[in-house]
């Protein structure tokens, strides 16, 4: 009857009621009919309390305390922080991926924790070539984020109260990490050579660094502070965490090889990340682990949230094993370097009030000292021109240093260009150019 | 001279010098010649030290004696909790992967923390629809598994020593997320109606439940025992976290609505994950909050590992926004249901000494009581025979039940049948089959 009423065949109407028999819309009995089946609720939705019955832990609150430590920025100049992903080789991309799609069933299994073999082999490999770091695919945890390192180590390392030396200013994410985890931040100002250690400091249970390139301030620990720090370090019993956030964008005369290859008693734990070299939202980052604290690191991974996911694992490691990684980066490392030519060429012609902190250095963003007194009021009018200035004064725990951290890897020059000639409207007020022109140093100077 | 040698075009060997160049391989200075640019690093991979030059913290030692709480088994009979990858519309999948690819870009950004906002509007439609959960997208918080939910939400809602009531036998991952976060853990014992709480128990902050179908027994909460549990809760101030790991698999006429769903002062929080419905290693989970534990678990997810997946939130939307998703779970429920069909059967004819727990109930995996003392020997005759045997004894924390937890939704009903036809093989000890037949039912006369 259905088939004569539409118009259609009868095989068609057939094979439209065995699929709905099979979903379980229908039930069909023979020689009585097809008879539709209840569905599973009706979805009364309605509105819960809004007060909270029972408590937060002590920790719960500290957590709201500390509030999240990421807001997902528009990616405007000069959020920091991406890189260009309208210039990611998503052609090879799309192809490896075509080449995957017969294992997708494999690579939807529950995963290792500790993360697949190849992709802890080829990370091996490369950070032992790219930055000098001693591993070995057993020492490798693949994880989801530098983030879910700094939080599942902190926990593993850290009784409450314990201090950990954080650089001033330095990373709110890690600092934020090691909080949550009831650690006591010691904050130990940085200067031209990175951390700066003073005597009388409380002893510290771990430090927390940016060797490479100094997160927000751009300069590099030197050696003489390397040495030291490892010497703190060993004399303390302390842990030491290298957040090795953008150095793959490090020109080879730049680089200084990892922290962690001058360590001699397996206390350095190197981090480093996907989220930059690759994509943000991959959520693939990579620790290496001194062999001792492997085991509990993997229970603990386990524990956080059981493995990651399988495809990208595989894609990534694909993208590796083929070359395409080590190309990447390369055409990054390029790239990055004439937008970073554009940036401080702006600046010194556009915004000659805003000096740059550490202009030689390499990495995904430039920190600029402002006219003191300024950052709030200079910020304001930035972002009334629709241009976006991270603050630097936020990432200070001691004595605010005004500033910006101007994220450009994500800018094409002449979109950096444009946003500082729009920049280039804003005057600081009174005698400011002047004084910032005359600083020796506007690290120095602002201290 | 490279061309002529080659018996190669001159713009060829032009073309890979530039490309040679534009990767930093190559300097080229004109007038003078192209010059090879030195690697980075000569990576000098050594042996690091095996042994801790400083200390786990105590919870860190915790970690190590809790250990990891995740296996991933091999996919023989009968590994437990997985979906039959091999039949997933995977056409399906990769045409909306296709229609997505332009959006990739856009999608490898940073995320929100609390996770897509479509995603999160879809899911709060369909968990009201197919479980009577009263959610809003506000009160949805994207994960990356139930373990994360788990780790994050125990963290946030209980302090050190805290009790917390876990069904014995009960989910491993859960207890250990607990204890991972300091927890005082009070087994209590499940019965044919779940839980049973017992006068006498300390005061639990939270409880941890599986109502919809009990891990590992199979059974169902019963109406009057959810009264009594909501009471309970209530008038300790407890929180209560609804652990609905597979409930999706259920018939209409087998599913209640979820226990969060009568929750009348929000303290109950539900959990579900894309795991068992979709596929394991998608890394996509989902807690519906109380709204007033919304803005510390989303500060606390951005502190564990920032956000998830841009790639796959937007691809599962997608998925569920076209209407597979709810396809999906019609047509896997028929299949789950005759492969329970083709298990019962089997054990019936093969293994009458196996009686399942809880035979009437739907979900991934099938609870066996075995005759006493024999689970050990029989699991070790039944590995020799390549049939893994996952132990109900390992789940338990007070008087061991001895059974086994049979997995079969991954497997085929012929797959079923062969695996069960070897086990046929083996014999428990004795008079065991005449016991085992004559207990009125195997779950009290264990206890």
């Amino acid at each position: 009857v259905l088939a004569q009423d539409l118009g259609i065949s009868r095989s068609t109407v057939e094979a439209a009621y065995t699929q709905l028999a099979a979903e379980g819309l229908l039930q069909r009995v023979h020689g009585s009919g097809s008879f539709l089946r209840p569905p599973r609720f009706q979805g009364a939705v309605a509105t819960l309390p809004l007060r909270l019955p029972a408590q937060l832990s002590a920790r719960g609150r500290e957590v709201l305390r500390i509030g999240g430590c990421l807001d997902p920025l528009e990616p405007l100049p000069f959020a920091a922080g991406s890189p260009d992903l309208r210039d990611f080789p998503w052609p090879t991309w799309e192809r490896l991926a075509r080449r995957r799609a017969p294992d997708a069933a494999e690579l939807a299994r529950y995963q290792p924790p500790q993360g697949q073999l190849r992709l802890r082999e080829l990370l091996a490999e490369h950070l032992g070539a790219a930055r000098g770091v001693r591993a070995r695919a057993e020492q490798v945890l693949v994880l989801t984020s530098s983030q879910q390192a700094l939080h599942l180590l902190a926990h593993l390392l850290l009784d409450p109260g314990d201090c950990v030396w954080v650089e001033d200013p330095g990373y709110r994410g890690a600092s934020a990490a090691m909080a949550a985890a009831g650690a006591r931040l010691q904050p130990v100002p940085v200067d031209a050579e990175g951390l700066q250690p003073r005597p009388g400091l409380p002893a510290p249970k771990l430090i927390l660094l940016t060797p490479a390139h100094q997160y927000p301030l751009g300069v590099r620990l030197s050696p003489a502070r390397r040495a030291e720090v490892l010497a703190l370090a060993q004399a303390h019993g302390s842990w030491v965490m290298e957040d090795d956030y953008d150095s793959e964008f490090f020109d080879a005369a730049q680089a200084l090889p990892a922290l962690q290859s001058q360590d001699a008693d397996g206390r350095v734990i190197y981090l480093g990340t996907f989220s930059k070299t690759l994509m943000p939202s991959l959520r693939l980052a990579y620790a290496v682990l001194p062999p001792a604290l492997v085991e509990a690191a993997v229970a603990s991974r386990s524990l956080h949230d059981g493995h990651g996911n399988g495809w990208f694992q595989a894609l990534v490691a694909d993208f590796m094993e083929g070359g395409h990684y080590a190309s990447h980066l390369r055409q990054m490392r390029a790239q990055v370097g004439e937008r970073r030519q554009a940036l401080l060429e702006g600046l010194a012609r556009h915004l000659p009030w805003a000096q740059p902190v550490a202009p030689q250095a390499c990495g995904l963003q430039v920190c600029v000292a402002l006219p003191s007194g300024q950052e709030v009021d200079l910020s304001r009018q930035a972002a009334r021109l629709g241009v976006q200035t991270p603050s630097l004064a936020a990432l200070c725990a001691l004595a605010p240093l005004e500033g910006w951290l101007l994220g450009f890897a994500a800018l094409r020059p002449e979109e950096i260009g444009a946003a500082l000639r729009r920049l280039g409207g804003i005057q600081p007020r009174g005698q400011a150019r002047e004084i910032a022109k005359s600083r020796p140093t506007t690290l120095r100077a602002n201290r």
